[in-house]
């Protein structure tokens, strides 16, 4: 089957998994997007695309966005990154504050959201303008200046966000917060609220499928050890304490958002996005699991 | 013995203490405290007063202010208070979020800082100035206008209590805070800037040897079960983990505090505070903890 | 009033309370207790004795035993017994394995199960019959020697106790426990399966009243320091989760069972033991905290 | 580079992690083995078998026994097996308690102490002469009916295995063992203690390279789907708190065990294994994961 084929069976399938999820309601500019949207877009790094649905229509990307902060700062700050934060599995829900007072601050992967607050830390020290040059460097990598802020969403995330300011002076009681509390915080609210459409966001994951360089451009951003440590971070930490059901299910790195995105890379081949909001009991997208087990089926790309 | 002879030995019996124990230095205000300070104050029922050492000079009564926050918030809030603040001993560090995390943001008592940030909280329910107010409450408690906020000391605390800010934050996104964030932090970290002398502490603290109301005006605060509770629990949670400690060596219902201060009650006989700012290593005043037991020995106070 | 009369009164009292519990149900040999018994004794130290109900009928004095075993142990093992188990309150609930692993294998105090398996080590270390010996002790203390391991409980116990092994298999790999697995679990089995009356136990805890000699024969048992720490430990971790409550309600030394019995002691006056065996939900007997509030308000012994 | 080529690369390079790591010693048994073995083999689908130093030399398999357990107990119990023991990493030490209470005696995954427990108790379900079928199931995976147990090994794993004892005394308090305790413990401790060679190890592992068929007989073991989920398992799971660095540095299904043994797969083709006794901090072979990571870079068999 050829990808559009394998895409359009694909929509057809998972239809039968939407009405079974949840949309995320815990800040009300989620909890009003329409459940039943579904996009899918892919890139392949010789320069094809092909997308379905509402792949053109942009949501929130929420916790993708970490992929990206983590992705800009790791080259800045090299290996000394994981004396920070770590690289495993954490077994825990994405927020809880317990293995964090363990461990005396320091978070178990920069995809839980104390780990990414750490990150936002060092985007913070790293850059001058960090939260502008997060927006550029999303910009770059998806080769369109149409990913933006939603503000709304960022307010909303901010008067809910009285778990992330627990975490973020939790940290900085230990010393692993650098810049001002408000600072990170602030960057890191906008950060979740990047909104970014599925085929924005295959194209911006091509860097990871093609070991560090843009392949429109050829321009190097990550070195080739560090994208494979974004990959195996993304497989082992990508879904909160859905991971080893995702390596079952679908056998690709990937990374989710409460959104209801997810993306995932096919290292030397691919990258492909799916929206879909409704969120399983994991809080990963019902329908973009689905979806992307269905491609590793067709496609016979799956890891085992 | 009489009492001026019981404390003049003490005083005398405790300077082998002194030098053991180390200053709080967790912010810079309290670090600069000389450590050979001693005071003790007595105060009865009868009236009588009397004192010794540095008993006259204010100190920041940090902890101790808790069961001052306690007692202005319980009579207006009655038993309904407990729903939001347990009443047992916690077994954790006075900071711990872990308990916090696994019981849903219900802190095991008031005197851990979770417990009394959230009594803070009710104060601003209960009071439209409850800086103001809890202020007042303590000078007509010590019968004493000198009591004052160290304003030094609470920027201190503030500059430093990322731990307390990511309590109460952990708090609100349980729902078991429900002012603004800012504002409870700000009356906490002024509540612990309370600076007072022995001689006031005592004074006040004669409320709890007295069922509730004050002796020299016979006004009611507490009612008589509101203020056995308050007894009960500073006998088993007033002195972080070292309740049992305390329970042994004293035998008293008591409070302390990270300034150096502690005070004890004697129900219905008086009420007795010392300072001396040297800690032990569970954060409780070292002579001051000695000279408590050696008063129990001398008196035959304890309980046991 | 004289004590028949508050006794009278008390059991009059409390017979509303009874139905409101539930009886142990987690073996069987406890469970077909009848849950309406009721008996209450009491025990001075110039040898009076007054006792009402069912206060003849001997019981499985569970956790109460405990104390016993406590007392057979300290003089032997003196103050480094402290360095195998503390003496603060837990916080937790008594079989919990949680703060056993934080806390490297050394259990809170020697009231919660995994302290009172250390005891029960300590035991086996020093008593080359520790099983006899322990029996001897009791039966010793109370003065009676219809005193009796019931073996059938013990059985029962031995039948369910899997969490119990796991706590002593888990301090043996902290290598906090010296005997073997099996022959602590046997003792400890058996001192759990203890039955006495509310006279024998009543008579049998006036050594913790009379600062650790014997009132009848005059034989010291222990120090009056190591009294003193019975007593304080009785009353900030008698009650499981209840410390707290209990210190609030009774305001008196104190432990409890699971087969409903409660022993309190005043100090330099006297010992009551209650028996009902419906529990409240913190596992302590309903009847038996409400008769023992009841006896330090008509007696105005309580410490505040 | 052909495979011999390639191996003996590795081999040559390898040297330089000897001396780095720390031969196990928690057990006399395993301490004495010599630190500066080893062997390395290598299997192919398509049957060929090529293998280096002392590749023929039996060593204790330890933690790699939990998938052939794993894969005998999963065809007979289906699906349920998932309510027992969960999928997912566990982020903690491979013997903590903690996390176990938490979620109710519910280990998180197989491969952590607990959860191989588990596997053990349904062994027993299943099979009337456990330890044999055992044991013969892994000669017939193997193909070699050298294999096994090592009687001194296992007996001084019983001798120190306290911890262990703790696990399944806790699952069985939380009714999640059903044998009786020292039935599971026996087998457990006979099954970590199977003495298999490198080639033996590769050998056995092609099932899982397979999708479940023995490729010598075309005998089907495991569904493929049964297969998948533990190679998704082996890649998330298989290397206790360093499972996210394996899968960066080897990104290959894998399992190790504290013998200093180490299996990989490459799905659809092959399983390597390799034997080092000294192991890292993380309990995980030295040289065996320098000496998979250097397979990876020099076949381009990563799956990143």
């Amino acid at each position: 089957m050829s990808y559009p084929e394998i895409l359009t069976a694909i929509a057809k399938e998972v239809r039968a998994e939407q009405g079974k999820g949840q949309v995320a309601d815990y800040i009300p500019a989620l909890a009003r997007v329409p459940g039943d949207k579904f996009g899918i877009a892919l890139a392949t790094l010789d320069g094809q695309q092909f997308q379905l649905g509402d792949a053109d229509e942009q949501f929130s990307i929420q916790s993708i966005s970490k992929v990206f902060a983590l992705a800009l700062a790791y080259p800045k700050e090299g290996e000394q990154l994981w004396e920070r934060v770590g690289m495993e599995p954490s077994g825990n829900p994405f927020n809880s504050l317990v293995q964090l007072e363990y461990e005396q601050g320091i978070p178990r992967n920069p995809f839980i959201n104390a780990g990414a607050l750490v990150i936002t830390d060092l985007l913070v020290k790293h850059y001058p303008r960090p939260k502008a040059h997060l927006l550029d460097f999303i910009r770059e990598l998806s080769g369109s200046y149409d990913v933006y802020y939603d503000h709304e969403v960022a307010r909303s995330e901010r008067e809910h966000g009285f778990t992330n300011a627990a975490l973020v002076n939790f940290m900085k009681s230990h010393h692993n917060i650098k810049a001002p509390v408000d600072q990170v915080l602030d960057i890191y609210f906008h950060q979740c609220a990047v909104a970014m459409s599925c085929r924005e966001l295959a194209q911006a994951f091509l860097l990871l499928a093609n070991h560090g360089i843009l392949p429109e451009t050829g321009k190097r951003i990550l070195s080739k050890s560090q994208a494979k440590r974004l990959n195996a971070i993304m497989l082992t930490c990508g879904f909160y304490d859905e991971a080893g059901e995702f390596a079952f299910c679908v056998g690709l790195p990937g990374k989710s958002g409460v959104g209801g995105g997810i993306v995932a890379v096919v290292p030397n081949k691919l990258a492909i996005a799916v929206w879909s909001p409704e969120l399983n009991e994991h809080g990963n997208s019902q329908a973009g699991i689905k979806a992307l087990e269905l491609f590793t089926s067709y496609t016979g790309q799956s890891i085992f």
